[in-house]
């Protein structure tokens, strides 16, 4: 079996339990803290991810190699609701993949930004709008840690102003006020290129959705996920007590193009 | 603007509304018959993927290029329950990505499969276990359709019994007996790999979980997706009456590898 | 053990599964047909509720005595949506009980009304206003079949022009603009009295809100129910697949009363 | 307009916000302190249920009359995860009203007692079994307090070995093993009454369907109830953050009577 060791420098999940994991950067010399004793570093560089570690108490950790998941839910702030859920539903309607070429906004704390550019890597690139700078700068280091940042363009501009890119696969939006981007999106997107649009709110479904109907999308779609975890243990089987109720509706759209001796007069576009 | 024309033999789907789409093939001088008129594919080659057409009744479609989702969609049967919202979750929490190598089981009429290869093409491969002969040949079509079968491989073998693979990313599992399959997984898995596995009984949870508990597999937790549709008018906003009230849970786990030294008295795996 | 029989004008709810139930009245010298066979009514007359009696054919049924949820049930015509789970919370929050008097609107066909007027009964008494002739007419029968038409008086009034009670110890609204109510409804009630609206539409709501904010009610709370059903047979226990995905929103209040000096400049009635 | 004036002893329900209420008995010369101030219950006495009073910082409180759900809620211990969601429905389905006689175990701290005896009184009984004497002890704290005591007879009595009482409208259960007392329900019921039953765990509900079906119920159905809060703000209207994701499962049942001569071949109970 081939294996994969932990070099310095590379970034390891210690995994304690569902509710404790902790990534970290394997440096040498080092050590991490925990409330369960501490870890050298140098006891982890050379062995292989998925080996267990204990920690000077005698409690055992696993050394996992971090994933898209681990990368996402360590991105987000409070600011940012687009959670894993979320961002699977996203990216799949989205219909994105290898090579796909991606406008997005806002950039945030770049969790959305990592998931897009883990699928369309390495010859699909995602531009990706913020306004905000310090934003900016957390959503690189993030990008940075989960070995993306050469996929993804970090562009400090107002997308309801406009967006520079064309012939782009998709435009994703979490942002305030997205109704005011679907005309941008619709000049940037190629023909039945996909808009998908994050919104916490009712009132900026219905907006964003006139503003799709008003600019010749179809296929226009709006749900809400809700997850539940199980707790499954033999003879106490039972949904867990603490659920999140809402994070946002996810909207879908694919755009057309109407020749100028077409009119529209019965397409059902929702 | 770059564009993107129908040539002959492409795939079309030609949407009329959210509820009526048509996964099509344009071949010359033919035509698609709907409850709506009929469309002469000889119209459609040549337009651009994106533009409205019109049938012999005046009615419009727009006839867009199909994606993943729609290939998903097309490719469900009645036996085949792993709905688009649950694929996306199961494709996320997996951390696949373009150059995984995956394994799966059951293929079925080959769903879930389109969208593993979606994402790993065309570096990454899937292969893909099945015993039901009759389903292979479903998914070998829907692969096709979808351009997708260069980068899978269909197995007619029992995954129950053993995994030819080894050092994959991923397993991931749709069949009855999910529990039998672990030990298999863990052996075909690198360290670090994922399990990912669908079930729609309580009871193929609870044995699965317990399966994976006994085989050093940690981060493990069952989830189940609740996806709810708006109707997003202005003044009469609200969900959707209709909802799937359950597809099945989704329970994720990690390969650890234990040094015979070790025990593992500390870790919590759930 | 004290028994109830089955005397002849007696309504039985002939239990043949949970989606075949038939409520019958028994009478005497007719038969009953199902596509399980017929029921001779003489053989149930004299019976005790909650016996079983075998079809022409030798199907089983029981021969249930009708409760509540059974009349209203039965009740239900599509243009009633307030379903048994929502009839249920509306009459908790309503903090209703034997004694209270209620002004309800509209009737429709009965159900909520029905609800309504079984937990009040005997000293208790129900206002319905209904402007649709026709629903009350069934609506009548309905509530003479649940055998509580003595407890209820039926209204043929547009509740929106003004509600002839006074100090009443709750409004259930179910009807297209509840917020016209609101004003109507202060006056109606006594101080503490509560409100209580069903809309199926967020516009609805958010319309209610503001007036009951406007209209000096506190503890104002909304809220939606959703019901699943589960499959429970060992081994193969799981959620069912269907499911009702909306049905309304509930919008509870109570009516506070302001003294002439005072101001309201802090309370928070959301 | 005729009022209810708050008198010396009185319970009071001062509101806040939807989050901050209290319930207090105003005792004469006694004040009430919170982060918001103090009140002087001599101010209270003597004033109009549903006034406004203010504290001594100024900040608004509305002095409410308590009713079930209050009682309920502030009944409600960690033990003790009947939510007023679930009672509603549990009082619903048990098709009891006035007059009805109920058995119940275990009382708890006395939240569903408070509800059931609510709406059976002034001429039902409810009987409520509990073996922990110290949850009796504030099971009759609280029903005093709801001014329901008298339609209550508090068991320290283990229903597990049998029941008291016979010919019950019902029998409601919230208990760890309710399958070791459907057989002493099925005994003390009369026919056609109604056994309803609240449990976390899937195992727990498995196990009673079966002792249910063994035991000549029909009509036997399982439900979970998942109730969402709506933020309702013009413009920024949306489903609540939080939300409970799981309290139990509620199950119904009704009792039949089958005589010597049959046997059950063809109904199904569930």
């Amino acid at each position: 079996m081939t294996t994969q060791k932990i070099r310095e420098g590379d970034y390891v999940l210690l995994y304690l339990s569902q509710r404790k994991t902790y990534l970290v950067k394997a440096e040498k010399g080092k050590t991490f803290h925990t409330h369960k004793g501490f870890i050298k570093f140098d006891d982890l560089i050379g062995k292989e991810y998925g080996s267990r570690i204990l920690s000077n108490l005698g409690v055992e950790f696993a050394a996992l190699k971090p994933m898209l998941r681990d990368y996402i839910i360590k991105s987000v702030r409070k600011t940012q609701i687009t959670y894993p859920k979320d961002i699977a539903l996203i990216v799949m309607f989205s219909g994105i993949g290898p090579r796909s070429r991606i406008v997005e906004a806002g950039t945030g704390t770049g969790a959305l930004t990592t998931a897009l550019t883990h699928y369309v890597k390495p010859d699909g690139k995602v531009y990706s709008y913020e306004i905000r700078e310090e934003f900016l700068k957390t959503a690189k280091k993030n990008l940075k840690r989960a070995g993306l940042i050469d996929f993804v363009e970090l562009k400090n501009k107002d997308i309801t102003v406009g967006i520079d890119e064309s012939d782009v696969d998709a435009v994703i939006l979490d942002l305030a006020t997205p109704w005011l981007v679907v005309p941008h999106a619709y000049a940037a997107l190629k023909p039945c290129g996909t808009l998908v649009s994050f919104s916490p709110t009712i009132d900026q479904v219905v907006k964003t959705v006139e503003a799709l109907n008003e600019n010749s999308f179809v296929d226009i779609k709006t749900v809400e996920c809700l997850l539940r975890g199980m707790q499954t243990v033999r003879g106490k089987t039972r949904p867990q007590t603490l659920m999140t109720g809402h994070t946002g509706y996810i909207t879908f759209a694919r755009k057309t193009i109407i020749s100028e001796a077409q009119s529209n007069p019965s397409l059902d576009r929702q």
